[in-house]
């Protein structure tokens, strides 16, 4: 027998300290020898490049480089990596799990630069972007194709960055999540390698999917340099809508028939009364403060008309309605903006609070379980956190408003994150739907996977990253 | 800094040979004490479970176990383990690419015991079923709930073989691939650990994607033992049709405009005139001997006779048509059950011979390159091959009849499927859109990957499989 080259594994290692001032010294020399203004390093930006959004503390980086090329991101992994230095990707700062925190220093890459659209191939129904453009900046670009990316988690967040979380939103229900709708990626690996993970054929079974390896992989396997989506010609119609419910039990029965039946609804959304009348008060409209869905479905005019009507039958079948439907953009707009701005409909419940976001997931057949014990829960523990829903996938946030100076406050929204979390767990659901694992959510990695599986991953990222310099101290705990 | 134990990798080993006689004779003994008359050494069963489609040489394993729960997968490995042999799991035997051929001998773990659908969630509209289902027996046992399970590779495969293939077929262009509809798996890996990827939730962004590693992976990974399925209502509606064009580039052309005019089309398949001609002879059909499209749409009624009119308007702009469609039942069959038999019907262009089975898959503005680059190939090399195709996914087969007692003929199949993997390779596309990697196309992965790309894929399996054990020789070149 003889054997081939083992690859370079070396022990995962734990990380308990920043480098010391004399390695930051010599990291950020090379780094300006070979970025110059494009290295940062003072403390304004390096904040700003940390955690910022929601309560995780700010755990900002040791500089900041902006690349605006793949090889300036191959130079700035090499020389992080000369310098047993972690690496952090970031793409426009809309991660809600402390992606972006520095807890063992080191350099933030900033992709935001790298922001143009690279091919765009009609035919194909796909493009090739670089990581740092925005959902609504591609569509912007796309406008005059017929084209559209639907993806769309509320925030305008980076291709680069929903990628890295395997993000998701309204539109799931429909069109997958970035699982689903990358079909390739250019990754810079650990060692500072380009790969390309797959071919632009729409399908292929030649070998591992390496693509979707990276897909939600946080940063800890490889900073991603170029994504190929997966586009849709606009649909020719749209309508939307709002239906009541009177309670969130029957809309989430609701929301099963009209799957179950094949209605190709395009978005769903749960919301419960007080989201309702936080949308009232921040998005001037008149909704009855009552559960409510909000729906949308794409199509011709003629199947969009047939869905609508579909949907209302089994609205009604469940005490649902009047189905109140909208064809005009601009109705449609306002109706979606509000859904969109329940962040910030949500802050002005309780001013001056910050939101802990959640994101649990569950089977949809739980999800009204999940929904009625979570606002008992809410109820009793005196929080305000109104609820939101990607109900036909069985995901929603609820985002108790806390006083994050006040540490009695604190460790009562810890503690309802930490109950929420277990009981979606414990009907069988996930941790984290969207949003990604981040930070807070690594401890539940453990107790939603087996310890088996938590091995695989861990064999992965050790396979992959030996030295641990690719995000530390995300996904796993340390 | 304090080091965590690093996992225990080793080299990747190259086999150059089967166990020796007394080492089978003492792997034998102990699987015959643990598994009785399910374990069977036999030389036609050991043959049956050597590849026996297509033209791969059968290379029959040691001894074949056949398993009937979790545990007898896992107690075979760990045997396996123990004695240093080959682990080659076994689902009906319907691989195209010699996946389930033992060219280092060991024990072929048969898993078509394991047929028990063990769980149908109809409000979440998925199912956990053992891996020895196969896609027929699913879909008969849900007849009676209304839901389906749509991928439908032609052979009646099971779905633990579809899953270790990345299978798809004739549907995927509307319900996606096996990739699309895994939720999750449990899978025994390499060191008999019994491992589930992923919770039920419909989605999830809790750690890495193994379910998609493992998903194509072809047993190189672990046997899978269980699957959780995507289910679907079942249309209401369906109407299907055939739809004659004068070449294969306008048939592409208005394939490319019915999907970017956001048609949902079911199926959408392509044959040249030969394969036309094939069916028409096998399957007793009248068509036009001329490039074919067969389409089919689900929905409600209404949805679909609009599909339908759509699809027959843009056609006729491609000088396409007549459309002539099909709602009766019956009518349906007959056209997918002659689609469904291009293998039979193409034998019967040249009796006595084997075929040669291809899969490349292209992004679809070079699928009608490609396709006529193929047809003027099989003309010049003077072979017998007709052509049909997944055109909306930009796959297609073509398989030469070859004589595989004569080497003059064999060197001419091989030498044209070499030729028409490096034009898909040379379009962008890939050498395996949905049978696998197998033997025959490993030498074709480091072609179509990058040298970095493939290390990446190494570093899995030597990770997961550090000693080689799990189905060696294929995927990688040894």
């Amino acid at each position: 027998m003889t054997d081939v080259a083992p690859p370079p594994f070396a022990p995962l290692r734990r990380r308990d300290g920043r480098l010391s001032p004399q390695a930051v010294a010599a990291l950020t020399g090379d780094l300006a020898a070979r970025f110059g203004n494009r290295l940062v390093t003072s403390e304004a930006v390096r904040a700003q490049h940390g955690h910022t959004l929601t309560w995780t503390a700010n755990q900002p980086p040791d500089a900041v480089v902006f690349a605006e090329r793949t090889e300036d991101v191959v130079d700035a992994v090499k020389l992080c990596a000369k310098h047993d230095a972690p690496i952090i990707a970031f793409g426009v700062g809309t991660s809600l799990e402390g992606h972006l925190n520095a807890p063992h220093g080191g350099v933030s890459i900033d992709v935001s630069r790298m922001n143009r659209v690279l091919e765009v191939h009609a035919e194909d129904l796909d493009c090739v972007v670089e990581p740092g453009v925005t959902r609504k900046a591609l569509n912007d670009y796309l406008r005059d194709t017929g084209l559209f990316f639907p993806i769309d988690p509320g925030a305008d967040a980076s291709i680069g960055g929903m990628t890295a979380t395997r993000a998701s939103g309204t539109n799931a229900v429909r069109y997958g999540t970035m699982k689903d709708n990358v079909l390739s990626l250019k990754v810079v690996t650990a060692d500072g390698a380009i790969v390309q993970t797959a071919s632009r054929a729409k399908k292929s079974s030649a070998g591992y999917d390496l693509t979707r390896l990276f897909v939600g992989s946080e940063g800890t396997l490889g900073v991603i340099a170029e994504i190929t989506l997966r586009l849709y010609g606009a649909p020719e119609a749209m309508s939307a809508g709002h239906c009541p419910f009177k309670t969130v039990r029957v809309a989430c029965d609701a929301v099963i028939a009209t799957i179950q039946s094949g209605v190709p609804v395009a978005r769903i959304e749960l919301l419960d009364a007080l989201q309702v009348k936080a949308c009232n008060a921040y998005s001037k409209l008149s909704l009855p403060e009552t559960p409510m869905l909000f729906v949308e479905f794409h199509g011709t005019p003629a199947s969009v008309a047939e869905q609508s009507r579909l949907f209302g039958e089994i609205a009604a079948e469940f005490d649902g309605g009047p189905f109140v439907w909208a064809t005009k953009p601009e109705e449609r707009s306002k109706l979606w903006q509000a859904r969109h701005d329940v962040y910030w409909a949500t802050l002005l419940l309780r001013p001056g609070a910050k939101l802990f976001a959640t994101d649990v997931c569950v089977p949809i057949s739980r999800l009204a379980d999940c929904v009625e014990e979570t606002q008992r829960d809410i109820e009793e523990s005196g929080l305000v956190a109104p609820i939101v829903g990607h109900v036909g996938d069985g995901n929603f946030h609820t985002s108790p408003l806390i006083d994050v100076d006040d540490p009695e406050d604190v460790a009562r929204g810890e503690a309802f994150s930490h109950r929420l979390v277990r009981r979606a767990l414990a009907m069988g659901g996930t941790c984290t739907g969207e949003h990604g694992v981040g930070q807070k959510k690594a401890p539940y990695l453990e107790e939603e996977h087996s310890a088996a599986t938590l091995d695989l991953m861990r064999r992965v990222k050790a396979a992959f990253d030996p030295r641990n310099l690719m995000n530390p101290g995300k996904i796993f705990t340390e």
